[in-house]
């Protein structure tokens, strides 16, 4: 054990740890959860202390000594990341200073480990021009940002496969149904065309959202006055960032506004949450329309994933729009808590950070994989029960609806109301009382024209 | 105009206004809404203020005269309810203190309008022994607790028209269905008692809810600790309460306590967020089950209440649970409304209690109004399809789950796969094969054994 | 007293009603809320009808005379709004068709009324090539961003305002709070710089959102297959709206998507939502740093509005931010009520859209004048204690971090260890012990140095 | 690797696995999480595995050797937890079908191995009289009441270390805040009793809810119609539950109701939500008073927990409240989240109790654990600044209040303001204009008065 010591006190240390006093104590003070900070806000965090170092050397700052020092600590820790050495949990209270400065702590071990001659201190280093305040909600952007491309991507496959199966079920006729009562007909070609453009639409709010998250705080430090910066620092430090990087991040034009307030994370976490719920009315359509199989709506086949009932011999579930409807329920939940979190920040702070990225780095994760999982389980072999779905469409009266611009509102609620009272169609009922000509008749009533009206 | 003065200055007041220059001001600061404070809170502020005055007198703390004075203006406005006097908007800032002050202002000017020799002061005679912090969340608690009865007494009667349709429906089958896919039978009677039991439940919690409000604040004035009040009125202000009321306060055991928690409303407000979750379930279930007329469900028949569609002729639509889902999802915004203006409490007070009470208040009379048109215009008159629900029996495989203990879950399996792929029924198949009995196979797959099991 | 039939039956309606059957029904039925549909949703609906009616004349669909008659007597609805005769309650069931055909019976009989030898019929005519899943979204969506611009100029005051503080405070030094603990200064006209940033921000997000509100479901009628439309009409029904309105709205590509999902709802909610999360952190702020007077933080001092107590002489409360915060935790329940009613969308409609466009334009005017009472009320007139701001910089050790890069963290912690031990101010120690020269001390601990640092 | 079968087809399972085939395509279905079934989900369902296969034996419907084994099984995997052998994912879909086969396989497996001459099936003898959907929720409410008392004995420490503070700081007068402004004094002995009180009602709350929890619906099967049960069986099946956990669950009187319905879920994670609104509030609270040290309220010393700030030297803040604060925000996510869940429920079951047993089971631990660290951490070893404290109250004008009943309010708001303009104490101006006496004066001015009033 070393002991090393703070402004509270002293500490016995683990020899061999890479990790220092303040994140050891934030370990115990903390026992909330096993889980760890996310390891993409590590990497994140390693990333802005590699920049920093080189701003402050390019700031005369530092020398090049300390300046090679740090860089290649930062580069080996981005090379062999040590889970084991970044011990602060996933929820911690101080406002993020426990994860800066593990991060700082280990970065200057291992920096002395490799240069065992050059000093590097956690705080006057590794540290340097910055503050938890700036770097944390930096470092929370980048690792959101970089978990989005698995999304966007499972999203991207999302519509891909419902564009595709919009093609094959073209012609695939249906009835329509509003307040889950029989309406008129539309495609199966139609029906997923729509989800399709509904999602096309989430990734665009998505990535509308993720480029609010590209204006960060880095120069601002303790409050975004930029206490303990050089000129030449605040000029460049976002540079340096986007060249390890390779984003496109830009400095807030205001840093005490940017230090301060956590709007970003509410305006991305509800983007998230809409698509949540989109993808919830989604599943929710699935298995209604998947119902039965005799006694259901039955016009969708799920694919068959697993046996479903453990006393209902051969029951099968859909259980992967199921999966898919409890994420949804958990990301609406995670929104309240970034609310909730975000409405709490007070004056030059929102201590309440940690627990936002927690919340919406977990959203991106768990919503990828529900929609990789609807994709590959559930929509990638589904089928469509036709014979269903035309004998609905010939059995249901609602299709006259197409003769109310001819005959008028009301005649044609009485026709309806006939045709249903003495069991027959509206069609027969049209020519047996010659009301219109067999010819307009068929007109009318073709699949073509019910589902796409006058062209 | 008149002239009427406080500590920040001087405001002209409608010479024939009985309220006066703070209610004046609070209508000039608060313009969110055009709905005013509840009438119920006003009454309720109006027995306090009686009770105050009776239990003063008693502590030799006003004089007789005073005394008949003030009860004569409450027991006049507890009569003549003054809508257009009490001019503080429902969402207000002051913690409540505009409504309290209104309260005090009018009844002073009513008092000395009935008895022009005597003077009342709004302050020293009115709010003698009071301060808003205890007197507002009384009043809040007397105004919920009044509102209730109609509350619980719709709930009674929902569960008073399921128990009868549990009667009514008690023979009729129908397919169970768990997951949205066709499970193993039961009847509309167990369905109809299953949603009483529900709503039972709902009754009982809401009632233990209540309970928590009875415990009341008063004689705590600005923040509990009784400033201002004498020993006789505190020991007597409750009682004095429950005298006017009919109702059995207690005075909580630590004002303190009692003046700066709002926890009884969050707790309240859950309980009408649960029974909301469960009617807006119980709402969905009838919608889909009512679903078709042709291609859904189609085992409910709701009565028509409405033309369904300004375009599809004849179609009628569930418009009566579709509302109760609306309120339903209201309630649930209510409740986060509550939980997030609790939360907000800083030290000896929590200053965000109007938009609880007005959340609460609400929720209240929606719910009651809600399940009242269920009630009258869904469930009064609901019938069954009964050969619908029949026809989905007899030809539903799952039903062979009986067979699961006799032959075992694989072989079962096994003969639905077979009985499904050669379109017969399993009990046909049973016979045919020699597998069981003919008597066998009727006892088990009678509906009696199917819905009801082994006796 | 006339009688009127509809698909399920006969009804008595007042004589002189300007509305109908369905109109009637629909107000029995809804018995929740004494609250009408909002005016600017019926206003929207009638120049729908408007431009339906013209639409459908371009297509030869209807002939001149009930063109004219139905225009004129939109025009005669749009100039003399008859709020008695939009009878149907704002929470209803039946996914607007209430709304829609309140609105089409009002018009036809107002029509029949201007021209009596005209029939014309409520569906059939003015509702013609329209279903309610086209018109309800569009409307509702005109009648949001028609309420906007109220909302956008109370935040553009909000800003303009903050901008003015700011300029006002420039050069007020005070201490930064970080995690409510002091930290290093900075100025009041940073602070109030950051407020105006941070709702530009919104304003900029809440725009955005609206933009989304903008592309609209006309000409789907139904479920968006566009029964009984003609091509013109569904060519040229969008254009016509954007004459009558001066709009620019865009019909969507995909009309069934647009009839059934409402994701564009859920996402404007969020951008309020958002907002009323930034209001309720700044109102925080201004309640925190005005408390005191005596023994608070005492920064600022709000104009004073209302006497504060009915018990506490003299006391004066920070109502209009606490009446602002009410309003944001309302604006959250509502998003939570909007997020659920979404969720709840299923197949081709969603039939919960009347809480949520009730949720939403209830949002708008609230947040509206809870800003414009911010302003008027409290930022119009708020004022600075600098003498206690000042103090509170020259008294605290925090400044001491200026002293970081020169002396190190840990010299420096023990420097301002000592500095509280011994009760002396750190600059003091600096220049007794011979740390650092005078003048650099002066240099570093100058108000310009500590809140703008190296320039 | 072996071969195993369902109605889906086959699949190789490791030879090694005592999970089988439905378990493996469960984990291969739902890669939403890591995270597997909480472990003491999995021993409560063990248990019910043990109680069912005594029930069956003692109806005669499985014979001794077969009970003998199965028992053997349940015990050893109860004493040697396994878990690798337990492979489904924490978030599910299925409706907890997985987690139930999981538990029937590995049970069987372990059966098998323990007695290599006995079969033992999964589904016909483990899961005898049992479906998913009975027995799921009884596992998830044996869990949930396991894991309570960790939380209940916590909540526990906090009221004991409440009380003892209450006492240890009986005489310390302080100001009390309403509304954030000064108000009339109290004791921290007070301030600390009344955060006792609060807590206390949580934990009768709490209790409360987990009352209900002990109705259970075993016996039931598949949709609580007791399919493939015996009479025996449904009447013993609670009572052997009750033997091995040692608890009184009851069954319920109507098991379709608790089969489907999920308000228990609902209302018990209401309380935990009221729970985590009060813990916020008390955070909120003693940050706030903890605030400064030179420029904050300065009234709380909270126990250095870690060195603040990576920037600000000798900075220390309140981190264990703030880790408070976020649990909390997390528990109002989690609530939402079961609130949506909830409403999700269709028909004769509820899917999403997975996410629902996930939220709960999460909000119990870490809802404990922070108040764990709150009480070891934080008000272990708190101090009250008693001199900052006592001069706040010396300075402060609204102690005049008392004057009121003598004074009247309007005379003491003048006296007030004089005292203030003339930055006098009111006590003195009192004295010097020879309003009331010096005796008096000293009488009504005494702490005692102050805090306690009339006696």
């Amino acid at each position: 054990m070393r002991i090393e010591k703070d402004c509270v006190g002293k500490l016995e240390v683990p020899d061999d740890a890479l990790y220092g006093i303040h994140s050891l104590r934030a370990a115990g003070n903390f026992p909330i959860t096993k889980e760890k900070v996310d390891p993409l806000l590590i990497e994140s965090y390693i990333q802005i202390k590699k920049a920093s170092i080189t701003a402050n050397y390019g700031a005369k700052a530092t020398d090049v000594i300390k300046y090679n020092t740090v860089v290649d600590a930062c580069d080996y820790l981005l090379e062999h990341p040590s889970p084991e050495s970044f011990i602060t949990p996933a929820i911690q209270g101080g406002a993020g200073t426990s994860t800066n400065m593990n991060v700082n702590e280990v970065i200057a071990n291992v920096a002395m480990k490799l240069h065992p001659d050059v000093f590097i201190h956690p705080n006057d280093d590794v540290n340097q021009a910055q503050s938890t305040n700036d770097t944390y909600p930096t470092a929370g952007k980048l690792a959101m940002i970089k978990r989005l491309p698995k999304l966007t991507s499972e999203i991207n496959r999302l519509i891909e496969i419902l564009d595709e199966l919009s093609k094959k079920f073209q012609f695939t006729i249906k009835l329509g149904r509003t307040q889950l009562q029989d309406a008129v007909p539309t495609t199966y070609g139609k029906t997923f065309h729509a989800y399709a453009s509904l999602f096309r639409r989430d990734l665009k709010r998505i990535n509308s959202a993720e480029n609010e998250l590209k204006t960060v705080s880095m120069g601002g430090t303790a409050i975004g006055t930029g206490t303990n910066t050089t000129k030449y620092y605040r000029d460049h430090i976002v540079d340096e960032i986007n060249k390890i990087t390779g984003f496109d991040l830009k400095q807030d034009e205001d840093l005490i506004d940017a230090v301060q307030n956590t709007d970003h994370f509410v305006a991305f976490s509800s983007s998230l949450k809409t698509l949540a719920v989109d993808l919830s009315k989604f599943s929710n359509d699935l298995r209604l329309l998947g119902s039965g199989p005799q006694s259901g709506l039955n016009e969708l086949i799920l694919p068959k994933r697993q046996a479903g009932s453990s006393i209902m011999p051969n029951k099968v579930n859909p259980v992967i729009p199921e999966v898919v409807n409890q994420v949804a329920f958990e990301v609406i939940g995670f929104d309240a808590t970034v609310t909730a979190a975000s409405e709490a920040g007070q004056l030059e702070l929102n201590a309440f950070e940690p627990i936002m990225f927690k919340s919406i780095l977990t959203a991106e994760v768990h919503l990828a994989r529900a929609i990789e999982t609807l994709v590959d389980h559930c929509l990638d072999g589904i089928d469509v029960n036709v014979k269903q779905c035309l004998d609905d469409v010939r059995k249901s009266a609602v299709t006259a609806t197409v003769l109310s611009p001819i005959l008028g509102y009301n005649k044609t609620t009485e026709l309806i109301k006939t045709a249903t009272k003495e069991n027959k169609t509206v069609p027969n009922l049209l020519i047996q009382n010659h009301i219109l000509s067999p010819e307009k008749v068929k007109q009318l009533f073709s699949p073509e024209y019910l589902v796409n009206g006058e062209s």
